[in-house]
């Protein structure tokens, strides 16, 4: 494939996501169904592919977690078949006209929910965003183009074949699903040019990968994913509580966005909440790198170190946390916005005034009060699914669902109406 | 002024905006009315400012149309005075805080209305943009930073300096509004670049500063104005009502981007349509550029002429129009898909399926049955006023006012919640 193959995929898409995006949703159901049942019944073939990709895989020397995350094996399949289910039981976002009223020259006018058009998906080894994002798409009857790394290339595209089908078998045009069956990196900037048919880009992946593609692309993108998020411990906290949730937000995934990775601590609660923590987390193999104070009261325990200034503002990704003393919730606000990512926020808090003050001025997609940042998710949030975490500020913030891959168009109904 | 110092003023209102996305509705109103007021009471240093640049402006030969649009007078201010008062009026849309719910595990979850933080805006000739923008930053709680062209920047900084006064009279930073008195063209690029402290550019002007803000600005760019619109008269339109709705669509003011482009009119209804038509646009003066079957049934006629296929597509922001016949509502949804800009479409209709039909295909900002496109206007629609007209998909569409000007936050709020 070259870039003009690769435009013209992507003016197929566009083409025929005009014809998604009027579809009914008993026929966007009526694919997802479809779908759901090919990744069953065409489950060896994609377990095939799955095998020459994991086979190349340790060849090329991946390590075990990054051939784990691009392991598919029968449980799993069946889990992104009932994932898909879940997405057709969702209320179709398309065709929700809001805000309508009648002007009092007797003009009606409101907006309508319609598709954004064309969603782009770059994306690294996990062939199960495959299909996490064309289904997404699909019910806010949208198209796709799907650019996968070359590791989960041959089940990627196995599974963009199951895709294709299931949107064929119920009547839509199955152009409208586009995977790009090549490794070509040059095919990436390419992809990435062609603003003309790809409304909004979503890159998934790793901090490299996000930051390539949020500076390169000519769409608009949402550019999530990379969380450097803070629990802060206040005065007035319950320490039971704060142990729990500061334990949570850390340990049960640390590998994902909304994880904690800096622990502030109001300096009067310290003395009693740190060794605590640090006993916990001994337990749990968490490593804390601390500033001078939390060190004082911390000094030789295990898997206890000093901070360096790398480690505010780093998003860890693994078992290890940074710690900070702080004199004053003031102090703990101004060092979220300084080293804060617009992710996950949370305070732990009794005191009224300092809860309302956090949700006030903290700048993030999430701010949470007495709750594990750990809860940032579209499912959890009661979004039914997501394609990302946005930390920007435009059109979507936060964990995107299918509202979020809409947009509206102003719709007028006159009786001859001339502007005076 | 140099790049430097204009990205340290850019700093500064982000800096103050954070400030000013906290303020109360009665502090950020008062800075409005205080602002009225200045216009008024500092109305003679404007006008000052604002005859110097019209004699530069005499002397560096601008035509009359452009010296109008530069021009200043007491009338003039006290409009922009009311204009600012009417924006005191409408309501805050900070702090809003919507689909507020508890979850199933008792979680309180909610999206919260905040600024977007500070808006760009990079205009040309017309000194009230200046008030016109930071008036409607300031009430949705944003910083702004103004770059005008050089024509007006005497004039605009005279009105920025009270816009600034009226900020700091309300106790407010005045900080947060940031003009840039220098005409250096190289700041422009600067400005553009300047992603970690703009999150939102709104360029209002030509054609070419809007292809040139949206293709080099690295922040997100609301990119309107551009306007090629379509009136399609079906074969079952109330011709009289036809009559006047596309007559109004193209002359009420020609050079607006709402303007009425093209008129395509159904081959059923042409012969009895267009020449009175034609006879309505010769006596006001609008030039007619016709395809073949239209102009063999207005052959001869004053101001009629043969299209040539520039003028498809084509905003001509003066008295003339394009007029195609069609064969069919396919016909005309067709072109509208090919030639439209995706600002505003009308259909002139009696028939209910021709009017569903359009309403559900047309993809544009706004889309019109039995309606002049020239509603297409923030106050028109109720917005009470508008930063600028997007025919982009993301964020925002069509007129954009105040609710457009922000995003939000996910507030949590728990008891000690842990995630499973």
């Amino acid at each position: 494939m070259n870039a003009d193959e690769l435009s013209d995929r992507c003016r197929k898409a566009k083409d025929a996501s005009r014809v998604l995006g009027r579809a009914s949703t008993t026929a966007k159901n009526g694919a997802l169904r479809a779908i759901a049942e090919g990744l069953v019944d065409q489950g060896e073939a994609i377990l095939q592919a799955n095998r020459l990709d994991c086979e190349a895989a340790e060849r090329d020397g991946l390590n075990a977690a990054m051939i784990d995350r691009l392991l598919l094996n029968a449980e799993r399949l069946w889990g992104m078949a009932a994932d898909v289910r879940v997405v057709a039981d969702l209320p179709d976002p398309v065709g929700e006209t809001f805000d309508m009223r009648t002007l009092p020259n007797g003009l009606q006018i409101g907006r309508r929910r319609v598709p954004l058009g064309v969603i782009g998906a770059i994306y690294e080894s996990r062939p199960n965003v495959t299909v996490d994002i064309a289904v997404l798409a699909l019910k806010s009857g949208n198209g796709v183009v799907l650019r996968c790394g070359r590791d989960a290339l041959r089940s990627s595209a196995a599974l963009a074949d199951v895709v294709r089908r299931g949107v064929a078998s119920a009547g839509l045009p199955q152009e409208a699903v586009q995977f790009i069956d090549s490794p070509d990196r040059s095919l990436v900037s390419a992809l990435l040019r062609a603003r003309e048919f790809i409304d909004l880009m979503v890159p998934r992946g790793g901090a490299d990968l996000i930051r390539y593609v949020t500076e390169s692309a000519a769409m608009p993108v949402v550019a999530g994913g990379i969380g450097v998020c803070h629990t802060y411990v206040d005065r007035s906290a319950d320490l039971d509580m704060a142990l729990e949730v500061v334990h949570n937000a850390k340990v049960r995934r640390p590998t994902i966005c909304n994880a904690l990775d800096t622990v502030l601590v109001h300096r009067d609660v310290a003395p009693s909440f740190l060794p605590r923590l640090a006993e916990r987390w001994a337990a749990h193999g968490v490593e804390m790198r601390c500033d001078e104070p939390a060190l004082a009261l911390l000094a030789a325990r295990p898997l206890v170190v000093a901070a360096g200034e790398a480690d505010w503002g780093y998003e860890f990704l693994a078992l290890k946390a940074a710690v900070k003393v702080v004199d004053s919730l003031d102090e703990a606000l101004a060092h979220i916005e300084r080293y804060g990512s617009g992710h996950s926020e949370a305070i732990i808090t009794e005191a009224y005034s300092a809860a309302m003050r956090f949700l006030d001025e903290v700048d993030a997609a999430a701010v949470y009060v007495n709750a594990s940042t750990q809860f940032t998710d579209g499912a959890q949030f009661g979004l039914g699914a997501e394609v990302g975490i946005s930390t920007q500020r435009i059109h979507a913030r936060g964990p995107m669902g299918l509202r979020e891959l809409t947009t509206y168009k102003w719709v007028i109904l006159g009786q001859g109406h001339t502007r005076p």
